[in-house]
């Protein structure tokens, strides 16, 4: 067990060794009918009191994670039938690891007999111009017969980095090509980030909810990771300030505009506010902004970075969401040491990203056809947007939820008692998938959100998905009800 | 500064400090000129006592790295003139990173009037048969005009992890698409192992001299690295013993065939042999094979893999040196509990590698032409080694080096006492670059080896580079003689 205990921190111990075994559980890396290990030993191997490690697993008995066996000793709880392992790999269950939690392994796991897919916050390829993405590879295929011979540098090939410099500006951030490092896809951006800044007792602030893979990356480096609550404009600022008089925060990661999965956008004073806190207390903030260019009505404040004269911020902007999915591209933006730092990251990640992806999406961000396919995008979002909100609102009125300004996702609270695992297992028996809220908090809360991606499906199917969940919520309160009030 | 001392190492502390900076400056991520800190701050930080960050300091000054300067401090030696600094970001020293060395950066990073470049090894365009490759892209695109909408699941492509068991059954290793995992190049492929399973205080076992972006790897997760070294017939088992017996392994990697740097490759008997050992001391085994299809005579033994019954093997095999170094593929081969871990670190790395990549791999895999094809490129790497051999035995007849039995280096032993680094700016001056071999070692040693790569230029130019590098030697040791011998 690599459990990295933070002896002073707000968080108890046996808090802290109770969350390490719900992530392992939620993200399904702690199998069912697993054994923890035993009480005496978990202590002796942590250095902790026998009583923490009993304290952290009655919490986990009670919050319906494990349970225990006379004379056995304590499981993870039985949730379905398990399939024959297929290797004697006994030995392997005692290499201890240090991942965590993989909960966007979990959310993005190809799920059996799934017809209606709201879980995953990508478009559906149906909205893509795969003509035109398709061609312009081709052509570039052309223009550089020697293209697929070659690799990249560390820090990204110079042509996509021009191309998102270009593009970047169109976006009020003017940045030289020196200043970017190409990515696959920002998640290996958020990655690279911890892995050059973030170790063990370092303190991350993290918006909560947030974006999952987000909160993976970040426990898996054994960070201390403090939950900033968001509010209608964003981040709430004024937490943000007291947590940063009571602890030294080492990074703050952000997704400030159609924030995954509230679908808030920071304001442009708190923007500035941001840089100005950052500055104040030199701590980096991370800024990751994959949708900005797909608003419904008015384009959002410019980026966080824009506002950055001192090298606070480090931004990633990610491309796969519009251009090219296969081509998993991203990048990341920084300055001086920090942005040197990186790049060795970079090359000791994987000596850089692949040419021929890095060349497509440059193709892609040159082309003329790209403002008239996003200004379709938008359009055809704002309509799913719509058509999922209406329905919502005629079917499950109780609902409580804040309409997304642009992006590609809705946040929306479950009627009290509604559980939204239980929710989520019962809309997989009707062939229907979302996020379970939970996955998005980095500490454990009651699980009563729902994270549903309407960009997902095809338009003539969403109205069908928007009608099964409304069919499956309607039965589970009706059951809840009745099991309140029983009629013995 | 996140020094990962191992207080009870056999490694004395203030030589664990001294090695940190060497690595750091080696890898030119502390740049001339810049300031250690003081030795009284750095040991209130480690917790150690000033005298070991002194040893460690002079250390460092005796081997040439550092200079003092009466009450100014301790500086990086001054090579070269600086750039400005572009942007002003000096709060940005002062923000601790977890990167120790990035020596494959130093090796990847563009050469400026780099006419040869012996230093990479990887193959030079022209032998590389494009047409094929780009006609494979193109119908991959045609045959599936959605892939490019499309994204990976994060252990990699059905069809690609297909192409990828067809393709190692021809190498004597049969395992099923399940057991395999898409990576982005082997480099990634070490990096996942390492992130899952190595962290401070864990045993690393490494071949020395071995392949400098694994070094990188194992020194950004703080591992204790112990060097084992490399004989005729591959690592030198007897000593692997000896360690196994006296430490507690958790890993061990290894390059059995044609063994970067040393060319060298592993027999059968000592392939079998450390399946043994790693199954009776449970440590895992990580096998990187980049070369095994370009041998020049005979076909290399097995896979250790072929040999592993219990998965102890991890298996890591890159397609990019000989397919397609654009789409930078490689797949990863384990079971069971190892193989779960490593697909949770993979989504958190980067959700899976990029589609397209993927694609394009697995078509030209399945290529009919890629047998002819390969055969082509063994018979072009033996005459680009021949023509280098013959060269520097004709021309330097006191090198000592082993030939080669397949991929694109040698491995040489400069007459002393003819420092590696030393020929090497000699070399930049003549447009010709090397790899110094003090790269390749996990701990410091006297540069007196160097890593050619005859691959990397084209065959017509050989011979001119080889004639500069016989040039630059012979000029160096003459100057040598004399500095020996002075004249008053």
């Amino acid at each position: 067990m690599n459990i990295a205990l933070k002896r002073h921190s707000h968080v108890p111990v046996h808090e802290q060794i109770s969350q390490y075994f719900i992530d392992r559980i939620s993200s399904n890396m702690l199998k069912e009918r697993e054994q923890l290990p035993s009480v005496r030993k978990l202590a002796k191997e942590l250095g902790v009191a026998l009583v923490t490690v009993q304290k952290a697993y009655q919490q986990l008995q009670q919050k319906g994670y494990v349970e225990s066996f006379q004379g056995k000793g304590i499981f993870v709880k039985k949730r379905a039938p398990l399939d024959p392992a297929p290797f004697d790999t006994e030995w392997q269950m005692l290499v201890s690891d240090y991942v965590p939690r993989a909960q966007s392994l979990a959310i993005f796991q190809p799920l059996r007999s799934i017809r209606y897919n709201l879980a995953t916050a990508c478009l559906h390829g149906d909205l893509f111009h795969m003509d035109w993405i398709r061609e312009t590879t081709v052509r570039a295929l052309e223009k550089q017969p020697q293209l697929l011979s070659q690799y990249s540098s560390a820090n990204g090939d110079g042509e996509f980095r021009k191309a998102v410099s270009d593009y970047l500006r169109s976006k009020h951030l003017s940045v030289p090509p020196e200043h970017i490092v190409a990515t696959s896809g920002t998640q290996q951006g958020i990655e690279l980030v911890a892995k050059t800044f973030v170790g063990p007792n370092d303190v991350v602030l993290m918006e909560a909810p947030t974006y999952p893979g987000s909160i993976d990356i970040f426990r898996a480096r054994g960070a201390q990771i403090i939950p900033i609550p968001v509010e209608q404009d964003g981040i709430d600022t004024k937490t943000l300030l007291r947590i940063c008089d009571q602890y030294h925060p080492k990074l703050l990661y952000t997704n400030p505009t159609f924030q995954n999965p509230t679908g808030t956008t920071l304001s442009l004073k708190k923007r500035k506010e941001l840089v100005d806190i950052a500055e104040s207390y030199h701590f980096l903030i991370v800024e990751d902004d994959p949708w900005s260019e797909l608003y419904f009505d008015a384009p959002p404040p410019p980026p966080i970075k824009s506002f950055d004269k001192s090298g606070h911020v480090i931004y990633l902007k990610g491309f796969s969401k519009f251009l090219s999915p296969a081509c998993r591209m991203g990048a990341l933006v920084a300055e001086g040491r920090l942005l040197e730092k990186l790049i060795a990251a970079k090359s000791i990640s994987d000596l850089g990203s692949p040419l021929l992806p890095q060349k497509i999406v440059a193709s892609l961000l040159q082309s003329e056809q790209l403002n008239p396919f996003l200004q379709y995008l938008r359009r055809q979002l704002k309509q799913q947007e719509k058509c999922c909100v209406e329905l919502l609102q005629e079917k499950m009125p109780s609902l409580t939820f804040r309409r997304a300004d642009g992006g590609s996702i809705l946040w929306i609270k479950l009627p009290h008692p509604v559980d939204a695992d239980v929710l989520l297992e019962q809309a997989h028996l009707h062939e229907l998938s979302f996020l379970s809220g939970s996955a998005c908090f980095p500490i454990h809360v009651p699980n009563q959100y729902i994270r549903l991606s309407f960009a997902g499906v095809p338009i003539h199917e969403l109205k069908q998905a928007i009608e099964r969940l409304c069919y499956v919520l309607c039965t589970l309160q009706t059951k809840n009800e009745i099991e309140q009030f029983p009629s013995f």
